[in-house]
């Protein structure tokens, strides 16, 4: 994050050149954690592939099922499910797209989602927010969207930007474009979102090519992209979003297949069997699109989550959902494709110490597991029914943390220092402190953070004793005071507001300008 | 954690009942995750033998030094340097003991530190508590020793017990004694402490006999081991504690041999230049030890810190910490040798979401790193300064949660699932709730936390809308007014204060047997 600043405007070079020199920037490459063995990988994998085969997914009479029967996978019409071949898959994921870029706007914060890169956002579709200023409970709306937008981008450790919550003041009809739209007005960041009709995605196709000035130059760099959720676990197509997939898959749009199966509810009891079935989910999926456009930039979206079996709900703050979605990136590095994937979420209420474990165990684990793409990382409470203003500031600091991580320990004969060792002990002063090669690596060897506190307990009850929630909140009213990011030109608005039945005033977008 | 109990005395049984069907025991293996590359590993390891040869270490006129010269390292007494031959250290790390054993008093809890096997436990030395009852910060005290450790017995995921504070009341010419035997009188988990004075060591020594029974018994299992601080980084002995060393290795307690140099401050600025100055100070340490007694049990202390290098002040809850910590592990490992290791250092003054991600991210990663003795991993704040009671619980409830990731995915036969999935998905009900394979598995699958929250909103807000650290301080109230461990006799306890001036009173160790 930057420095907050006084002027509203701040000149696009300084933040250039803060990026410049970031201490752990996006897409660093992870992979150090394991969590399966080598000869495990291989065995989830046969054992997807022979749930395709012999227990097979529930597809509806539709054109997808018309699509997987053409090209040779057996459909029994009575059960309506449809059994997959091995070679079948093996052969979508050779052709798949193994090098897929979700594009920004400005192309300065890119994700190259190849290798074991590692990036932290947004997630969500969140119903609630925690009011910034009075900290209560109340509905999401639009503006949220906006607001968010604003500071995630400013936040560098939050590197795009999937819409986080429902705008629960937007109509069911107007939900998709404005959603889009209330978040590129904020960020120039990629943008992620859901489609919920498939008539609206050539109206969000449509934005972006108004945005980006022709739908060529769109299609060529799409910076939004699509998280759909076309299986319903266990193994069952959701007809209709499978349509909307279909039709983003068909206009260019990159889309991430969304598979969620709770272990105990909706996937088995065991994290081993979870991972099998939303395998064979994913698989399902992407031979799915590959029938339709191969090649297509598609992200796995195996998100496997838990159930507190005690009580039936929801669990995302825990141990077991970190292992299976680093395993789960184990797997998309066995196929060499990105993985849209979970961490960052707790069960917490608000953001106290148990949000703080929750979220900083799970995101380390996944982001060392080299996930490429990490939605969640930032904002999210209670089970992703909610969000908090503040916790987008404190989760910028846990990702900076989190990406030191993924960087490692750079091993050279310069790091390795020891002639420094031998001058300091021999003929030095005994200690590194104002050492020429301390003053060196002071801003690139180490993460600082913005809003967490390392000054002392005179400096910390001098300025309030606050807990770092407090201080967070501080820090974005501030921001969403200063930042205006302008990323839409009075001309941009005019002609989408033209198209479009677009809710957010042109007021809120540009306050200095109306 | 065991629920609360209205009883004050829970029969044993109940205990070794729960501990038999924990979902994440102490010991479990890590190493799934690892920081540096084999070839670094070595790399770090040549150049730490390099600065033993070609800067030494500095150790001034004493017993230690004629030791090492009469083994054959090159002394210069002008310099007061000792350098060490690569040929002794790779002897020392053939002979030294392999496969340690720190034992608890009943032989419930030993920590067998050999191969990867992970534990969790207390650290410290801090100066300050927070008061349970007002929140204030005061003085830690001998008292604070014994409840502390009676809470550190109830609570499974903190596997032994260092003690967490000085007793600032006690005079420093009681203090070694009184603190093992105030936290002796808490608990029979394994107890480790310094010693100020080599003329302590005999005492320590003498008490554990009079709770073991007689010399040889305590001999054969040491219940008590010491973390000496022998080193003053960079590379010099600390003469006075490397005669306590001495004292403790010829008497045959085990230890734990500490440098913990912080770098940019007392080690180099780069990380890897720290892990090789603190590799070259437990290079030396061991090899002494090794001089002394061949096969005593230690610990590799080797614990790197970090200096935030705006403001000079050592920081523990950060990615570097954990980072070097994480590959100090993984050179413990291609020595087979346990090392203390550090997580769970937060620079936060409270239990807030600052003290949770800075807690769950290192504790996570130096426990996959499979670091054997993982200290501080309980309890502390604001850079080790300070300890708070209802830290503990909460830091239980992470631990758990650790542990859990360390246990990794068991993927076999049965846990792959595929005739369950078959059968949910075709015949069944299409989920997996009240499957019988589920309610198998979900006492033993799934880790529970006792006090981070997961229930809905309502529940939450219905139970009093309290934050965990609240909730945590409501359970350490109830665990200090339920447990009363009586792990000391009245005929033992008489016996220790006819030869020491014990100063925690009887009335408190066992308030109903006045």
């Amino acid at each position: 994050m930057q420095p907050i600043s006084t002027e509203s405007r701040r000149p696009r070079r300084e933040r250039a050149v803060r990026k410049a020199v970031s201490v752990s920037p996006a897409g660093l490459e992870g992979g150090q954690y394991r969590p399966l063995r080598e000869a495990d990988v291989l065995r989830i994998h046969l054992a997807a592939l022979q749930v395709l085969e012999r227990t097979g997914v529930e597809v509806m009479e539709s054109e997808c099922r018309t699509i997987f029967a053409a090209a040779g996978a057996r459909v029994d019409a009575g059960l309506n499910r449809v059994y997959l071949p091995a070679a079948m898959v093996e052969h979508a994921l050779k052709i798949a797209n193994h090098d897929v870029v979700l594009h920004s706007r400005d192309g300065r914060s890119d994700l190259h989602l190849r290798d074991k890169r590692v990036h932290l956002g947004t997630g969500g579709a969140a119903v609630h927010v925690l009011d910034l200023e009075s900290g209560a409970l109340r509905e999401s709306h639009l503006r949220d969207l906006f607001d968010i937008g604003r500071m995630v981008e400013q936040l560098e450790n939050i590197h795009f930007y999937l819409r986080p919550v429902v705008a629960r003041d937007v109509p069911n009809d107007d939900l998709d474009l404005n959603t889009f739209y209330a978040c590129a007005a904020a960020t120039t960041k990629h943008i992620m979102g859901g489609c919920y009709y498939p008539q609206k995605v050539a109206e969000v196709f449509r934005l972006g090519a108004l945005l980006a000035g022709s739908a060529e130059q769109f299609a060529a760099r799409p910076f939004f992209s699509f998280n759909l959720g076309y299986m319903v676990s266990p193994l069952r197509f959701a007809v209709e979003t499978v349509e909307t997939l279909t039709a983003a898959v068909r206009i260019g749009m990159p889309v991430a297949l969304v598979s969620a199966p709770q272990a105990g509810a909706t996937g088995p009891a065991t994290l081993a069997g979870t991972l099998v079935q939303v395998l064979a989910e994913e698989l399902a999926g992407i031979t799915y699109v590959q029938l339709l456009r191969p090649g297509h930039p598609l992200l796995m979206g195996g998100m496997p989550l838990v159930t507190d079996l005690r009580t039936g709900s929801m669990i995302g703050g825990c141990a077991e959902l970190a292992l299976m979605n680093a395993a789960a990136a184990q797997l998309a590095h066995h196929y060499s494709l990105p993985i849209y994937n979970s961490c960052g979420i707790t069960e917490s209420k608000l953001p106290d110490v148990q949000a703080g474990f929750e979220k900083g165990l799970t995101s380390a684990v996944t982001a060392l597991a080299g996930a490429q793409y990490n939605h969640h990382a930032a904002g999210m409470l209670e089970s992703l029914l909610t969000v908090a203003y503040e916790n987008y500031v404190i989760d910028d600091d846990i990702n900076a943390q989190v990406m030191r991580l993924v960087r490692g320990i750079e091993v050279t004969e310069e790091t390795l220092a020891l002639d420094t060792i031998h001058e300091v002990c021999t003929d030095g002063p005994g200690h590194y402190l104002g050492h020429p090669d301390t003053i060196a690596r002071m801003n690139s060897e180490f993460q600082y953070p913005h809003t967490a506190h390392r000054g002392s307990r005179r400096d910390w009850e001098e300025a309030g004793a606050l807990d770092m929630r407090e201080r967070a909140r501080i820090t974005a009213r501030s921001l969403l005071q200063t930042s205006w990011p302008q990323t839409i030109t009075a001309e941009q608005d005019a002609q989408v507001r033209a198209e479009f039945n677009i809710l957010l005033p042109r007021a809120v977008m540009a306050p200095g300008s109306a």
